[in-house]
């Protein structure tokens, strides 16, 4: 059968590229060996390196300055990384709290200067982004979260603020234009929902941010060392990031960011409306800010939550299930998910409204 | 053609792990999901990552106390992560310098304690392993490289000495018993040779040293944070840490670490045999220290290295040039490389003897 995977990440990725990676792993381009067992010296997989920064940059439209690096450790590592390289002693940085991820970011940051949490929508369950602050003076720069995965928020416009915004996009990079990248300090993203599988985390940073002294920070911390060695001080994560360049070429030959908008629009209304239309479903987020990936919903009867889950799992969607924190269903509609699976899923949801309405 | 591949690392994997694993890319145990679109938290993941964890406890006879964590950043991010977790502030360790390895793990460790230099082979170029030492009082551990990848130096004993011992095993690790366990206080290995692809990083802790006060460290860099969450804590290298399950369930099927290290044996020997007796080459390690993983050698006549790299990666070897800091070549034959190959090169060498002697 059939199945259609809403996991919230890892999760799906284009089928093109589920089967080219696979060849990769019995015979690399027709080299006889896998890309598991060639060097990360190689120059078939320094072409593979060289590839992925450059979709990065053009992409995302990246301007001189900015560094695209692939390192590992997942977004959680950068939580304190980017503190540990942003802030000198005694400077302060401000953080908006919308969620379980950037409330993790901002504790982390605690130990590398002062943090303020400018704005938080905690007290509201995380339904919505905050839009009404204002920023004091002194910050090095806001950090905020872009899509909150556990909630489905997002915003959908960035904060107009005079410092540099420092951006979680661990669940929609790739997922839209980020429009002029200079209000960005930094960009960083756990790969395993958009960009590729778990394994590889994108770090997009302005280099004249990096104020330390050299040898200040332990090397493998130290956005530097990664920047002079082009992702490769060490030996990097070959596959994930191999997997990443095929994902980010597929981004590309779709349209790029671009068409992954639209259709990411499309498939969001669709899902969206049935949701708003269907008296048995309820979406939780506040709508102006409702997230294009992630989309949690409840049942207005709780008690059928169990059936509606297995209806779902029988006709083949599995990860709908929502987060442990907040119950209730999550379908995560990222840029591979074909609008076909979030059309169906609908129709799953008309059926279900029919039998028990 | 059939290749032979002799790189130092990424590095050869059993076949039946490249076929296992480009079938799970396409399609998981049959669940209709491939590996890298399936949720870390998973059922079918979580069996992975507890497999894993459990081949490494059989394989390597670990006593209770002692944690296997499937962790990032490679043996690089150790250098800091060690002595950041078992230094106190004012406490002190001692490191041996067999190479360049080595050098960088102690330079790293400086930041976080006294790091006293208690032997060295750096003077006579790393060629062997400094058995002639006595430990002062107070270090709170004694660091080592198991194995030295670009010298093909090895310890064939442990050093005998009244504190823990912390060992980097990255080229190593599963080529051979431990011994007694008791004797290790913590053991690291980037994954990338004889445990699976690059991507992931063993490291084996005995609990009771990790003595921080529970919140001084950034989370991601506690190693109690990992135990906790049974290398879970965040969105784990779910490919990288399953190709490792797969290939350690191949030493496990092939008898475990103590026939690989009888192979490993009978490779090593019938190459060193070849190098000793052939009037051409030349082997660079000490006798006594050679390593059974990597097997440095030199021509007697320099002007013909280039032929003889040629004729070798004609014949279908790659992966024999020498570390670029050290030159010559160097024969990696890590726990998968089959003894035919081995014996396929003994006999490039003795054909090329014939053609230029």
């Amino acid at each position: 059968m059939k199945k259609h995977n809403f996991s919230a990440g890892p999760s799906i990725l284009p089928g093109e590229v589920f089967a080219e990676a696979a060849e990769a792993v019995r015979d690399f381009n027709g080299s006889g060996l896998s890309i598991l067992e060639i060097s990360h010296r190689s120059e078939a997989f320094s072409e593979v390196l060289d590839e992925a920064h450059q979709l990065v940059r053009d992409l995302l439209n990246l301007p001189e300055g900015y560094q695209p690096l692939f390192l590992t450790g997942g977004a959680s590592t950068q939580f304190f990384m980017v503190p540990m390289n942003l802030l000198l002693s005694g400077e302060k940085a401000a953080y908006v709290d919308t969620g379980a991820w950037a409330s993790k970011s901002l504790k982390e940051a605690r130990r590398f200067g002062q943090i303020d949490v400018v704005a938080s929508s905690k007290d509201d369950g995380y339904t919505f982004i905050p839009k009404d602050y204002t920023l004091g003076s002194g910050y090095r720069y806001l950090h905020i979260t872009s899509n909150n995965t556990i909630y489905g928020t997002q915003y959908r416009a960035w904060p107009e603020v005079d410092v540099p915004l420092v951006v979680d996009m661990s669940s929609d990079i790739f997922s839209r234009p980020l429009g002029d990248v200079s209000r960005f300090g930094l960009i960083y993203a756990g790969a395993q929902k958009n960009m590729g599988p778990a394994g590889t985390t994108l770090v997009i940073v302005r280099e004249d941010l990096l104020r330390h002294a050299l040898g200040e920070l332990p090397t493998m911390l130290d956005y530097r060392t990664h920047i002079a060695k082009k992702s490769a001080f060490n030996t990097p994560p070959v596959f994930p990031i191999y997997v990443s360049m095929l994902t980010l070429r597929w981004v590309k030959e779709q349209g790029g960011v671009e068409a992954m908008e639209r259709r990411n629009l499309a498939k969001a209304r669709l899902l969206y409306e049935e949701i708003d239309r269907n008296a048995l479903f309820r979406g939780t987020a506040r709508r102006e800010d409702r997230s294009l990936m992630n989309v949690p919903f409840v049942l207005e009867r709780p008690e059928l939550e169990q059936d509606f889950l297995a209806f779902c799992e029988e006709a083949g969607c599995v990860g709908l299930k929502g987060h442990r924190s907040v119950g209730g269903f999550r379908a995560s509609i990222y840029n591979a998910m074909p609008i076909e699976s979030v059309k169906f899923l609908v129709e799953l949801m008309q059926e279900f409204e029919r039998r028990f309405s």
